[in-house]
C-alpha cells in the first residue's frame, strides 16, 4: 500500500484547489476535511519544512485569520493530516484472518504510510487518541482482534504500544540513505562492523530496510505470540 | 561558560569575531567539544526549540561567523551532539556478559539516554556511520557481539537495525502523556480499547512505557535470539 496524497475527491464539494479564483466560496473548504486536503497538497508539493500556517491560508485562498477560526495551531493540522494518513492502515485482517498475518499486514502497511511522512511521526507518537478520531477506530480493531487471538486483556495496550514503536522507528529507516553504514576511513578500526555489512550486502538482494522489518517484525509476533492462551 | 575541553587557546585567530569581548580567548571552545558542550547547555536550558545557531553563537560568545568556520549547518551541530551523548550508551556487556544481559542493557540505556533528547530520532535514524565516530564505536562493540553470541554475519546488521527501530519509537513512547489513551467521550464506540487500556491500568504498577518497552524487548529477545547457532 502507498501513502495517499489527497483525500478522496467529493465531486459535490467545492474545490480546495490551491489557485481558487476569487468570488467562490472559500468559507465552505474550511472544514477539517478541506483544511486536511490543502494541507497534503501542500507537503506533497513544499514538504514538512515548506508548511506552514501562512502557506496553508494560502493554498486556500483565505487569510491566515479565518484558518485560525477553525485550528489553533500548525499542530492541530498535522494531527488532522496524521488522522486521515491512519485511515489508510489496513486492519481488516483483525476482523477475519488469523492473528499473525493480520499484524503482518498492519504493520507493514502502517510504516509504508508513515514512511513518506515521518516528519508526523512526533507527533503521532504522543499523541491523546481523543483528538484522532480515526487513529482511535484503528485502535479499536487492533485490541479487539489481540482479545480475540487469547491476548490478557492487560497485555493488549503494552503489545500494541511495543509494535508501534518499532514501526515507527522503521518508518524512518526506510528514508535512510545507502550508505548509511559505509564505515569510510574508519574501516580498519572497526573490522566486526564492517565486515557484517558486507555480508549483507553480499548475500542478501532486498532492500535493507525491508530485511530489519521483516526480521524484527517476524521476532516480535514470534515473541508476543507466545503471551496468548487461545 | 564552562572550561573549553577543545583546541588549545589561540589569541592571535581571526576567529573569534566582533562580538567576543577582549581578553576571553573565545577561538579555544570553538572546537568540536566546545561546540558539543556549548550546545548541550544551550538545550538544556532553551530545549530543541530553542536551539539555533543565533543562540549557539551567543552561548559561545563569538560572531554567527565564526560558528561557521566550525560548523555549516544546525544539522552539523545535532551530529555533534548525538554522537557524544552516544557515548553513555552502555555497550560493556557485549564484552563480558551473555548476550541477553548486553542487549538488555544496551537497549535501555540507548533508549533513556535518547527518551530526553527525542528531536535527535530523527537526526540518529538516518545519519551515516561516518560522520559520528562514538556511533560508529558503539556498532562496532554490539557486532562483535552479535559475531561471538552465534549470529550469521548476515543478519547482524538486520537485528541491530530491528532493535535500533524499536529503541527509537521506544524513546518516543517515554515522553507520552499519561492521558494518551483516554478515549474519552469515544469510550462507548470503543469498548475493546477502552477495556484494555482500563485493565492495564487497574493490573500493572509500573511506568507504561516501560511495561511496553519491556514486553517488546524481551520478545524480540526471544525472536532474534533464535537465529544463533552457538
Amino acid at each position: 500500500m502507498t501513502a495517499p496524497t489527497g483525500v478522496p475527491a467529493d465531486p459535490q464539494s467545492p474545490d480546495a484547489g490551491p489557485r481558487r479564483r476569487a468570488g467562490r466560496p472559500a468559507a465552505a473548504v474550511l472544514g477539517q476535511d478541506g483544511i486536511t486536503t490543502a494541507a497534503l497538497q501542500l507537503i506533497g508539493r513544499s514538504g514538512y519544512d515548506g508548511f506552514t500556517m501562512a502557506a496553508l491560508a494560502r493554498t486556500l485562498n483565505v487569510a491566515p485569520s479565518a484558518l485560525y477560526n477553525h485550528v489553533s495551531s500548525k499542530r492541530d493540522v498535522l494531527v488532522l493530516v496524521q488522522d486521515h494518513l491512519t485511515s489508510f492502515v489496513d486492519v481488516a485482517g483483525f476482523e477475519t484472518g488469523p492473528w499473525e498475518q493480520a499484524v503482518r499486514d498492519w504493520a507493514w502497511s502502517y510504516r509504508d504510510v508513515f514512511s513518506k511522512h515521518t516528519p508526523l511521526i512526533p507527533v503521532i507518537a504522543v499523541l491523546p487518541v481523543t483528538d484522532a478520531p480515526k487513529t482511535l477506530a484503528m485502535y479499536e480493531a487492533v485490541s479487539a482482534g489481540f482479545g480475540r487471538a487469547g491476548f490478557p486483556q492487560e497485555r493488549i495496550i503494552p503489545a500494541i504500544v511495543a509494535l508501534e514503536s518499532f514501526i515507527f522507528g522503521s518508518a524512518y529507516d526506510v528514508t535512510a540513505p545507502a550508505d548509511i553504514f559505509d564505515s569510510g576511513s574508519m574501516a580498519a578500526a572497526t573490522p566486526h562492523f564492517t565486515s557484517a555489512v558486507r555480508r549483507l550486502a553480499e548475500n542478501v538482494d532486498e532492500k535493507p530496510a525491508d530485511v530489519a522489518f521483516s526480521l524484527g517484525l517476524e521476532a516480535l509476533l514470534a515473541g508476543l505470540g507466545a503471551l496468548r492462551s487461545a
